[in-house]
């Protein structure tokens, strides 16, 4: 039922500047209806958290985003019109877990209906195991600059590929939990909208 | 007595890629003692979260990092050699607040105290006046989330530009406010510590 895609190998060589993207990085909340390619979710998934150096052993890999104590607690799931998917770094491919369009959940504007994709940043506190985040406190603040990582890099992914986006802390949180059916460790902090641009780049 | 710097323009026509920033993104403890150069600090903070866009009346500046509703909560205060400044990113500019180096109190780990300088996040929690932001919850979730995004800004720069830099959560954040002389408003989140990196480029 569930259906794994392996998506194809990033595009690490695009040459489009940092600081470019820093400039022209916005909050865009229009968009085209037209789904992302496999090259470009590859992509743009690879930039949010992807794996820089993989991982030896019991040591961890290493990501594009940094995390508390390298907790790595930062789950994205992408939420697509075939269904939801968790993005798994290691294999640089995503897992299904529901075979059903819950993108309009994305966000509780009304714009957000017409999402043609969604990420979906859950915080997993289980996996925030060192001795410096023993306190509730200290893993939910850690896990919310943490998404803060995953995102900016999101956002300038899109802004060097002519893609909008927009982060969303208007959420039905309880409501995407239940649909997504996530654990009771997995919080959902904040979600991500992208679509391909309505401005010619 | 407090000296401002006028920082020159950033240099925004490098052109270091985006994705190979992302793929040499690192937390790095250790660096070179020497200075940044004022292009260096103008390069850098402009990334964290300079003016991309002009205010224009009563619409508010665009910046190179978003922030929940617009609210713009992030202050990076510098700590040098020289004394503490903060960062004005409509003139650009730092404004002398101590003439003190009180660097070694970026972070209560031994390695600190050489650091060659330090950034402080504090999110100002009076500037978030927005509806959707008014429980103290709200607030800090949202400056906490925002506070990542500056500090990926900061970590991408640094990777573009072989400087060594990590964030920092291990703070003694009353000796520090204290010495910073912040309002009650102001709110200590991270800090960041960023120096020439000892592996050539």
């Amino acid at each position: 039922m569930k259906k794994n895609i392996k998506l194809p190998e990033p595009q690490k060589e695009l040459d489009f500047p940092l600081m470019r993207a820093l400039e022209n990085r916005r909050s865009i909340r229009k968009w085209k209806d037209t789904p992302l390619s496999e090259q470009e979710l590859s992509n743009l998934l690879w930039a949010a958290c992807g794996v820089t150096k993989e991982k030896y052993g019991k040591v961890k890999s290493k990501r594009t985003a940094p995390s508390a104590c390298n907790s790595q607690e930062i789950r994205v799931y992408v939420l697509l019109a075939s269904g939801a998917y968790l993005y798994n770094e290691e294999n640089h491919e995503l897992a299904g877990i529901l075979k059903k369009d819950i993108r309009e959940h994305i966000g509780t504007q009304k714009m957000m209906k017409s999402a043609p994709m969604g990420l979906v940043y859950v915080a997993d506190l289980s996996r925030m195991t060192s001795p410096f985040l023993r306190s509730e406190e200290a893993k939910r603040f850690s896990a919310w600059v943490d998404t803060g990582y995953v995102s900016q890099n999101v956002y300038l992914y899109c802004a060097a590929s002519n893609l909008s986006t927009v982060a969303l802390a208007l959420i039905d949180r309880e409501k995407l939990r239940t649909l997504m059916g996530l654990e009771e460790s997995e919080k959902i902090v904040l979600t991500q909208v992208v679509g391909h641009s309505l401005t010619p780049s």
